[in-house]
């Protein structure tokens, strides 16, 4: 509690942490008491269940809802986007002009998407606890704790054919198996033009009011029929009004609200400076890419919408914390915290130099910061792709629960799908922008690195990325299945100059992924366990975990906020719209898309376009569903405003919001501008 | 030049003040290099007469222009909104539901308007110097420059019959004599209501985008019959577009640029603090009066609305002056003036110790701060009336040219139109302004004060209040009449309670006023025109003088701005006003105004309503006309933004903006929502 109430700095007009809509909070301990006090609301079980189970995660990042019981799943443009691009070809766009399938059979296959449906979760944090041998190093009981998180996820999976992940709950202080139902055969509905979903572009991103239909329509499949939905949301009949109680479930892929100052000083003065140095440069390279001609445009556009998206938030993150007030506030919480848990005997000596070995192995991560940043090549899908080839034959052959986590037998499936994708792969993009990793690698680490030699072969990096994307046979999935198939063996044998390259990596890889996992993940989870059991002993359980990329539910209202001096509403509508083209003159980002020019006439303009609410939320939450207390569908999560970039560190309810589209905009959108009139009545069908 | 070069700090994009679309600038001086450089324009001697005769001041503070040959006038509606409250009463009310004369036979007088178009200018600076003698006091000096100009006003008045006012430009720097054609038969012509014209109200006021009709039109009557209009500019068939080179001509009141530091420091610590201190006491007052009924809240509305708007203003300019770059640069000026005229004997021996004694005179002003600002009711217009009508019988009785300013010969007719105004006078909203004053005066000076003792003679001030003014029978402007024509002796005689009191506070005003004259004004005057002359001496006749409600030309070019990482258009249309109107479901301040409403379906929903540009403008420009090369009327100035306020100071084109009508929104709102067709057809007649 003294945790979030020191940050009242942050709380305009609320006294306490009570009264603020703060919080993403796992289904099994809601703010009962707060939601109930301020909203006069409590969740039944029922009602629960049926959030659980229309909750959709995507597990490539994002998050959605079934919206009908014919397996029918709503999220953002931006979340489907990945999919339309690796559908999409030089003749066929349809991240530009949209997809519109008007009966099942003209519904799309996904090339590689995975869909997951939370089934149950469960406390285990005693039996991994248990596993941990309490005298030996941290690095051993470091490796203790991950044999047993694979022990008990294998267990699982064969016992209950679910995906099975145990979930690092405040960071270490608990540990909860979470069970997914998993879709694979997920086939795309409909699509909205690019221009109509993030309509102003980068410009606009981040801000509000704001005029977009980001929102994409997919079905799930099973044995090739749409799948029977587990639940689903019905659709309100008027959606999201002014000063309502609103529910947001999804998917928060990361904060660090519960990180010590140390962690979060390392993040300001190393990660965030040299990341959006990188972004920097990769959206310079990009930029130059495009310039190529329109189909080299075509096939770096969703790269660069990525990069000026997290060149935004970043900033944004940085700003936060920049702010001395910010940091004020957090290090008076983290004092507040030790001074409580030193005056308890029992707890201090259980938490005993658990801050001071974080803050040292922040100084540790100082030090080797740029082997860990620029040993890599992630931006070359085909280099990625051959490095995970490599690790595959070395990983499985190794009992389950000693491999890397991403090899574990309960992960197998879900990393072949991606790595044998039959999506389209670009030479001339993987091309440049492997030769952008390795020129950055050689520029910070030195021609001397053992790193950048073995990865650059003595050579400049334009020639090596020329030689190996122009030699190797990987952009072919048949090749990179056969040579999974085929093991260590047939890993070992390959003369695909990707392969020799990755095989010759590989040792370097190894020997920074243990110094890593010995020296700071050890140490940041067995830690940050300590005192997240200090901070459970002092406070008890009030408090919600960071988020982990599962399933959340945050509670607020729809509500605008002052801008200065003047006031910016909870909504825009369609008026807003065509007030935005028409002021620029329809000049790009701020032109119509055709249809929405094309049907203008067409459209009721009062109605609803975008809206904001006081929901916790975050990066990972995109595509998530709004929904009032009758469990309605009143809206689509699509992006946080520029005051709420500082929400990885802390809430704020001033201007911070969380940026949805209407759900009557969405109906209004396929009926009256792309006339999906089926998938308009599956949507509202009694 | 290094003036303004010295505030490039302030000049996003502009390397040097040439490129800067900087200044309010005499018809005689304009800077022709900057405007051909920058725009490939030049003046012609005809352009510049017809943009002179075609701009029209408002005496009571305002701008317009000629924009039909039969007198018509436009300006902004919070510029006639004066004369529309003293026309309405408790059964018309033309300021909330707008005034519609469809015929000129509807045209109605307004009670007390004084327009003046400017005639000549003549540079009378040699005979003003001439009359000084250099061997007196600053006081005597003073009285010997006062007395020339109302000398050289009274023979001009006497000779041409026209208004003649001397006008200190560049602080002293200039004398120039202003002749002007008077018209005060003015007629309401149209009117929106209030809601359209200030959609939003304080709110959105200073705010872009924007959604105003902020317009009026008037009629100038000469014996009777619409003036043949000396000059007038024509309606452009397209209005602004983007990135044309635009003009604004009118009658900016003040600014303080060429001030030194230490006047500019009185205003940051002692003036703007005060100032803004009254306006909240004062927004109090009037918020608790009009909550007396729907009737008391009509008449303290126009006082309410101007109390918002000067609290912004005055917020933003304290804000400016706070801003340690803005000090810094103007400090670096001062300085590099200083040195430049030191390093010139002839100079620096005209203006030895100019700057010290303006220093000094600062320091006397903070010592008598508390006299000079609460010895007033301002706020009643009685009491004023009552002080003016006992200084008139006293100031008529001498010579001329030693007479205050405004009881000189050639400005009693502008004041008598004023004092005699049959505009109503609402007794219960005196007694509570005269109440407020007094009580500021007791609280501010305290009960032992000379001025307090005499003004409330020994009661509260809610209990002298209610005395003077159910006691005066001055409401009635016949009284006000007999009493100025009876003189002195009338005026003496009298035993109108507010007569007596105001001849009982009279002795003090003399005392203050000659104080201020002799220790202030003379300084400011005389040691601000010696450093006017050095800065001539330094930087030629480069620059522009500070603002003096008087006309001045700006240039400009028609363009949107950034904000933040999004982009603000240069425009707005009808379906933003629309979309805002919506988006608050349309509640007060941004609902629609009954007709606006009722014929949405009628207007053009694309058409242009608000724009903005770069101009340098300021207040005293509202109403003035933006006009492209050709001399064409392309909108209607009537606010400047929030980034702007600070030009006061200093000019900035990063995000100042000046805030316009569209000339489409006044033709598409005369036609399609207020259906004054004859009235649209004589703007565009050929």
């Amino acid at each position: 509690m003294s945790k979030l109430s020191s940050l009242a700095f942050f709380l305009v007009c609320a006294a306490s942490w009570a009264r603020a809509d703060e919080g993403m909070w796992t289904l099994d301990n809601l703010p009962v008491r707060q939601m109930r006090q301020r909203y006069d609301f409590a969740a039944t079980p029922q009602w629960l269940d049926g959030v659980r189970a229309a909750s959709v995660r995507f597990n490539s990042g994002g998050s959605g809802a079934f919206v009908s019981p014919n397996g029918l799943v709503i999220t953002n443009h931006h979340v489907a986007l990945g999919q339309l691009q690796k559908m999409s070809g030089e003749k066929s766009d349809y991240v530009k002009e949209g997809f519109f399938a008007r009966r099942l059979s003209e519904e799309r296959p996904c090339p590689d998407l995975e869909l997951n449906v939370l089934v149950s979760t469960e406390d285990v944090t005693g039996r991994v606890l248990a596993a941990i041998g309490r005298s030996a190093s941290e690095a051993v009981q470091n490796s203790q704790r991950k044999a047993e998180i694979s022990r008990i996820e294998k267990e699982s999976f064969e016992k209950t054919k679910l995906r099975s992940d145990v979930v690092e709950l405040y960071n270490g202080g608990r540990y909860h198996l979470y069970r997914y139902r998993k879709y694979t055969d997920i086939r795309l509905v409909m699509a909205p033009e690019a221009q109509a979903a993030s309509y102003g572009g980068d410009h606009d991103n981040f801000v509000f009011p704001r005029h977009d239909l980001d929102m994409a329509f997919l079905r799930v499949y099973e044995d090739g029929k749409p799948l029977r939905s587990p639940a689903y949301f019905k659709w309100s009949k008027d959606g999201a009004k002014e000063g309502e109680l609103v529910f947001v479930a999804g998917h928060p892929g990361s904060t660090d609200r519960l990180e010590t100052i140390k962690q979060l000083e390392f993040k300001r003065d190393f990660f965030l400076p040299a990341r959006l140095k990188e972004l920097a440069l990769r959206r310079k390279a990009l930029a130059a890419f495009a310039g190529r001609g329109p189909e080299a445009a075509r096939r770096a556009r969703n790269k660069i919408w990525g990069i000026e998206n997290r060149f935004k938030a970043l900033s944004g993150e940085l700003e936060g914390l920049g702010d001395a007030g910010l940091m004020a506030a957090k290090k008076s919480e983290e004092d507040s915290l030790r001074a409580a848990a030193a005056a308890k005997p029992d707890i201090s000596s259980a938490c005993a130099g658990a801050w001071d070995r974080i803050a040292a192995a922040q100084a540790k991560r100082a030090i080797r910061f740029k082997d860990l940043r620029y040993r890599g090549t992630a931006d070359s899908r085909l280099a990625e792709m051959a490095q995970t080839i490599v690790r595959y034959a070395a990983e499985v052959e190794k009992p389950n629960d000693q491999r890397y986590e991403e090899f574990r037998d309960s992960n197998l499936d879900s990393l072949r799908l991606e790595l044998f994708s039959p999506a389209p792969i670009y030479a001339d993009l993987e091309e440049a922008m492997l030769a952008l990793d390795l020129k950055e690698s050689l520029d910070e680490l030195g021609p001397d690195n053992p790193y950048v030699k073995a990865a650059l072969g003595g050579k400049e990096p334009e020639v090596a990325a020329h030689e190996l994307i122009s030699g190797t046979g990987l952009a072919d999935p048949e090749r990179r299945k056969k040579l999974v198939a085929g093991g260590r063996k047939a890993v070992s044998a390959s003369s695909d100059p990707l392969i020799v390259w990755a095989r010759g990596l590989h040792p370097l890889y190894r020997e920074l992924r243990q110094w890593r996992e010995d020296e700071l993940e050890s140490v940041e989870a067995l830690d940050g366990g300590k005192i997240a059991q200090a901070r459970f002993a002092v406070h008890g359980l009030s408090a919600y975990p960071d988020a982990t990329f599962t399933l959340r539910l945050s509670f607020g209202k729809v509500a605008g906020y002052e801008e200065g001096t003047s006031k910016v509403p909870y909504k825009t509508t369609f008026y807003g719209l065509y007030d935005r083209a028409a002021s620029f003159d329809n000049q790009p980002p701020f032109d119509l898309s055709p249809l929405q020019a094309q049907r203008r006439g067409d459209v009721d303009l009062s109605t609803p376009l975008n809206f904001v609410t006081t929901n916790d939320i975050i990066g990972g939450n995109s595509g998530s569903p709004v929904f009032n207390r009758g469990g309605e569908y009143v809206g689509l999560i699509f992006d946080m405003n520029i005051p709420s970039l500082v929400l990885r560190y802390a809430y704020t309810e001033d201007r911070a919001r969380a940026v949805a589209v209407h759900s009557s905009a969405i109906l209004e959108g396929l009926r009256k501008i792309y006339r999906m009139y089926s998938l308009a009545d599956e949507l509202v069908a009694p």
